[in-house]
């Protein structure tokens, strides 16, 4: 009643038109100086918003990523399945450069020689690689993915991974476990003769195994049921991990090699937490591959980081990268460290959530805070909101407790612009120091400059189109 | 304002000398007849309210419950572990004869004296159980649990685990898998050639692993990581059979065995996403029979059906069983079956719930709804409730979703009988005609009788002390 027998009192936020005709009116109006978040060029937007391809496009990117399947048809030395030639080694994330590399980079660099045998001592090893002496190319430009450092060296075994609908391929070297690994950095001779076993016992059985396999392991439905059993697909992979033990143990007991070194493989996956990530992680580039080149599609088909700079692709730009400096994740620390020895952060495994899981599917795995940090209900409103950034749910990859809903599933250029909010990626964290290995495990997002240069990118693509 | 300017109107819920002061006041007043839900003689719950003994005798029990371990020692026949004599059967439930047993028991009871070759034919075998040439004895009476009809004959491997604490011991046969199998009545050559294979080869295997581990499985450990993991550990056993897979695995894989052998039985455990719940089972023994006898504790220590009786033990009440007619459960059936095929409830698994999981625990397992029924907020939902009924939440057992909250445990008849409220138990459903096997899963509760009877002699018990 007093609210029309009075003067009114009015707030007015945003847009100046209301507080303009209010005062017209003799109504005392207090202006808030809102807009919604959000960046980009207006006219950027407004071209995006325009586009005429962009919702088709869009739906032809998603409808791909839906589609991939992922299953996994062999494992094999790089050198033969990526044609890599003698003193190249791939790596994570954008193109790097020796000079621009940073710890756990150089590290596993490093050890990679090492590995390899192309120097015998580290200082050998970093001279070779300043003076150039050895190739670097990223993971992604060999349709290949690599957690944290990534590097991956032509003696190591690689997971080979079909689509059967688009037919394309992926690969990912084997998982190392946690702790002193190479790819967190660490090239101590413990990382090195664990290579030398993978490359000597491990891989050899997996690759006999997985051949002998009747019906080859549908990747793709573990990383489902994995999301069904906590898992979120990215730092957690417990569900996954073990999944693929009881599907690969039947066939790698049958290898003609001695039961001490399948006794010795079945542990070492069983007791590697992880081991499923490095089947995931091409999964998910398989899938977001098959949306690689679609003009007038504002999807992000890849998001990668090098320990440097965080680098993305979109569907409508191709191969194009996008880069800034990479931010450097908050989380939970092992043992003594703390936040001053993470390094930047490191990997192409936020194809994840480029895929639309990891972190983007922590609703799904509430005992993920334990070791990322964070509480639960900040777990299930991440993936509330990653609803916003994203184009489609995900029928394949459903969170139980969000009534079965789908991953939130294609990340829009144009959504993270006008929400301002920024993808949400669970990582590992390397020390930031070269041989320190992994610290601990958290959050972190993209630099809002990826997305800036995409959109711009994607906007000056429209108005030619 | 108004609210005392004018008369007002009252409404009163239950105890009437609110509404008989008001009234004699001369307010206008409606009565609505409501009363606390739950059940028992005001003077038996009196007594148990002010019995002195209660509060410590519960938090004894408890005590013993939650620092109660489950570590696997062995594997053994029935016939050495048990001292299982010749002609003797045991089973699921509070005690039965052959004239009581429904469909699924009895067909159950056949298939094991066909197994054992005590009977060449269906028929000889119903005229030796009819004619009382077989003794029948309940899985409890001997420290053991069987799932559904749990028939155990002497001939079957147990799981033998130990509680470091205590130094109890408790047994369970092994796990056959689902649909057409013994424990749901099934009695086919099927049904027996697989029993014959789990005594001639998974059962040597087995127990040469487990006898070869270094350190003993630690069951409860599993049991705890389940519920990180989406299962509810009674009818969701997906990571625990994992993870016993995994645990295993490389000591199965050193059994002097041939690598058909091997490699079968691995096939065998990871094709059954049940082959935890008989080591889940006798690990709720384990922690259940520590709080066996504890004078003036109200808590229960045993829920268990045989297919027509349900029956509850507690604390306070040692070994006497407390039964009424079993409830048939309701939930999803496979394939054609519907609600006219299933049985009365069965089984010693309800013993997880008793232990404070299962249902207890369905928070923790929202995909479970997709096999028993109800939708993920009845999970929530029914998590919360059990808090209600029960006298602690155990550390040990956590529900991630719930903030990690302990899993409500330790069911008190006390609180049944006031909250009115029975607990909730996930359970499979078995066909009711012998022969059939399993026909779904859902959700059922104890009869109320059981809490009625319990109550009354718990107070008589109080009385006297």
């Amino acid at each position: 009643m007093s609210l029309l027998s009075g003067p009114p009192t009015v707030v007015a936020a945003g847009v100046d038109v209301f507080s303009a005709a209010l005062r017209a009116q003799g109504a005392d109006v207090h202006d808030v100086d809102w807009r919604p978040p959000g960046f980009g060029d207006p006219a950027d937007l407004a071209a995006l918003a325009l586009d005429r391809r962009r919702a088709a496009a869009n739906r032809t990117a998603v409808e791909r990523v839906m589609a991939a399947g992922s299953r996994l048809v062999d494992v094999r030395p790089a050198r033969e399945v990526l044609g890599l030639p003698d003193r190249t080694l791939l790596h994570s994330g954008p193109p790097l450069t020796w000079e621009m590399a940073s710890g756990p980079m150089r590290g596993a660099l490093i050890g990679a020689c090492l590995f390899e045998g192309w120097a015998t001592t580290v200082a050998e090893a970093e001279g070779l690689l300043a003076s150039g002496g050895i190739a670097l190319d990223p993971c992604h430009h060999h349709r290949a993915v690599g957690p944290m450092a990534g590097v991956t060296s032509p003696s190591m075994w690689m997971w080979c991974l079909e689509d059967p609908v688009s037919g394309g391929q992926a690969f990912c070297n084997l998982n190392e476990g946690l702790g002193k690994v190479l790819r967190y950095g660490a090239y101590s001779d413990e990382v090195l003769d664990r290579l030398r076993w993978m490359r000597d016992v491990l891989g050899p059985v997996l690759a006999a195994a997985v051949r002998a396999m009747a019906d080859p392991l549908d990747v793709k439905g573990v990383l489902a049921q994995m999301l069904q059993m906590g898992d979120e697909g990215h730092n957690r992979n417990r569900a996954g991990s073990l999944m693929t033990l009881r599907e690969l143990s039947p066939a790698v007991v049958e290898v003609d090699a001695p039961s001490s070194d399948i006794a010795a493989a079945l542990r070492f996956i069983g007791g590697n937490e992880h081991f499923f990530l490095n089947l995931g992680m091409p999964t998910a580039k398989l899938a977001m591959d098959a949306a690689r080149d679609v003009p007038g599609s504002t999807m992000v088909t890849v998001m990668s980081r090098n320990g440097t700079e965080f680098g993305i692709r979109t569907a409508g730009t191709g191969d194009r990268w996008f880069t800034g400096p990479a931010d450097t994740p908050v989380g939970l620390f092992l043992g003594d460290y703390g936040p001053d020895d993470a390094n930047p952060d490191i990997g192409d495994s936020a194809i994840m959530e480029t895929y639309g899981v990891g972190g983007f599917t922590m609703a799904a795995a509430p005992a993920i805070v334990r070791f990322v940090g964070g509480t639960v209900p900040d777990a299930l409103a991440t993936t509330e909101r990653m609803y916003q950034l994203t184009l489609a749910e995900n029928p394949a990859m459903q969170v139980p407790i969000l009534g079965f809903r789908g991953s939130p599933t294609g990340i829009d250029v144009l959504a993270v612009a006008r929400t301002g909010w920024l993808p949400q990626i669970n990582t590992g964290m390397a020390g930031r120091v070269a041989g320190t290995g992994q610290v601990g495990a958290g959050l972190v997002q993209p630099p809002r400059e990826c997305f800036e240069q995409a959109l711009a990118a994607l906007a000056a693509e429209a108005r030619t189109a």
